[in-house]
């Protein structure tokens, strides 16, 4: 039986937060990070010229890592190909949001799900005049890829910034949620990234690669956290926040959403089944269970567009009652 | 003490090299790797034309994963980037090899190491007449990678296979030796992977994604049967076979590597620092340690060049004592 109260949990968690930050290794560039943070969320609240104000989304995207070693050789990786944040971003854009999008370095990148693996290799090729020219049938993806790409960027409308360790991501995502704060409700969590439930505390780990010459590796990892926690209670507690739930197991997974949505007082909670995620999702709300499918009539449809468009009509209502 | 003989070691190392393969998830495609596999040796043994033969190496490049759990959503990852691969393949080619490219997926292709990280979305642009054009200063890169590339392929000296596990890496790599047996001391092992030294046995790990409620995470991990032996003594005995040991710890590097050359009767072991591995590495041998530099007048020089060249002159020594 769980006998802590409250407060004293609450308490608690405070104390885990703030032993998980002052373990973490120093964030690089943190100071220039946070410049471009200001420069891109006062750029998208007052546009030049007669636009109106966006609203800003953070979408985190792909796994993060937990390094195993300091100088870090073996680390445990959560796998996410980063395909849900890329694509939900194009979606946020078209709908008229700023997006901040946070991502593991080497995952999909919004505009380019339609290329191969390895696009350069395989999209273009030398000609006989040595240009370098796009191969068919690759012209439309590469030219999409390309354009939008950079119009999102040239616009202001989309700011990038990658991590790799569980460190890096939780620091980042500190940085941007106080950023945010004083946009209040017009500010989006969308946190689709998979992020690791357990770490080795940076002081408790080993300097050098763990040797194999001596029997198995028993390691020990502790929890992560709830950062989520944090985040509303501190970060950014104006704003509209989507958290995702991804299981292998469909029989635990609606139950594990909504003790999530309840336990860090999410807006929404994004119920994912790993083998059936690109088809459908389900929302799990306060009062609702909202099944979301792509539009099976369509072969290049995608669940990210009903996904996406359900939460800015949300998103809508919520800015509309925070303004009462 | 250590009271197993010799045999006994080696009947119980052939068990867990069973017991590995019995209990890995079935490699997909093996009979389409195994075809490409002998169609490229064959191609290069006995060239069209009046070309003669091709020795060929095969350069493993990359980190294995190790999944904790069967419908992967976690797994240990050993860092590697997957350059010293990718360069060691430029020349071997340029020195006459025909090179299998076993690389995990995402790591550094041959060619491509003087792009950025996101090659497609920073080397190119979309012109006013909506044409995709390179960037300057990225033209010549982007044209010797795309260029050189292709021609490696097209000329049928380059064939790449890529992994993500343990078990796709090591599945892959005998059925690559055995392809490459009857080349007797023609051939050549260029062990440059990052393997990982622990695993968690299929069977015995979880199917379903582990939970996180139920306190810290206790893990047991395995060490992975040295292949490198059944390498050596059974898949490919002829072959001059080059491996590599990365330290962090500077102190125990050497030592490690002249265990790992008589142990596994190596005929070199490349011994790397973690920081100064694009510098230096130490060449152990059965009687000598080579250090090899990259050649520090020049800006853009590399050690692999050197490294395959001082590889190439004691692989000619090998194939000639074998002909006597």
């Amino acid at each position: 039986m769980d006998s802590r109260n409250g407060s004293v949990s609450e308490a608690l968690l405070d104390a885990e937060i703030e032993s998980f930050f002052d373990s973490a290794p120093p964030l690089k560039d943190r100071a220039g990070i946070i410049k471009k943070l200001k420069e891109f969320i006062e750029y998208n609240s007052t546009p030049p010229g007669k636009g109106s104000p966006r609203r800003v989304v953070c979408v985190t995207s792909g796994g993060t890592t937990v390094p195993l070693e300091q100088r870090c050789v073996r680390y445990i990786d959560n796998f996410s190909s980063g395909h849900r944040g890329a694509t939900s971003t194009e979606y946020f854009i078209k709908a008229g949001y700023a997006v901040i999008f946070l991502y593991r370095r080497g995952t999909f990148q919004p505009y380019c799900q339609s290329l191969p693996e390895d696009p350069l290799l395989e999209c273009f090729e030398c000609s006989d005049d040595s240009t370098i020219q796009v191969r068919q049938p690759h012209t439309e993806a590469v030219k999409r890829a390309v354009s939008d790409h950079h119009a999102a960027i040239a616009g202001g409308h989309l700011l990038k910034l990658s991590f790799t360790t569980i460190f890096e991501y939780l620091q980042i995502l500190q940085s941007i949620a106080m950023s945010m704060k004083d946009l209040g409700s017009l500010a989006v969590f969308y946190l689709a990234a998979a992020v690791s439930d357990f770490y080795v505390p940076w002081k408790s780990m080993a300097e050098h690669k763990i040797q194999s010459a001596s029997g198995p590796l028993d390691m020990r990892l502790v929890q992560v956290p709830k950062m989520l926690s944090a985040l509303k209670k501190e970060w950014a507690p104006m704003a509209f926040c989507i958290s995702f739930k991804l299981e292998t197991d469909s029989k635990i997974l609606l139950e594990k959403a909504e003790m999530a949505l309840k336990k860090y007082r999410m807006h929404m909670v994004v119920a994912n089944e790993l083998s059936t995620r690109k088809e459908e999702v389900t929302v799990v709300t306060g009062n609702e269970k909202i099944l979301v499918c792509r539009d099976k009539t369509q072969a290049d449809s995608d669940v990210e567009e009903p996904l996406i468009e359900l939460i800015v009509g949300r998103h809508s209502a919520y800015v509309k009652d925070s303004d009462l």
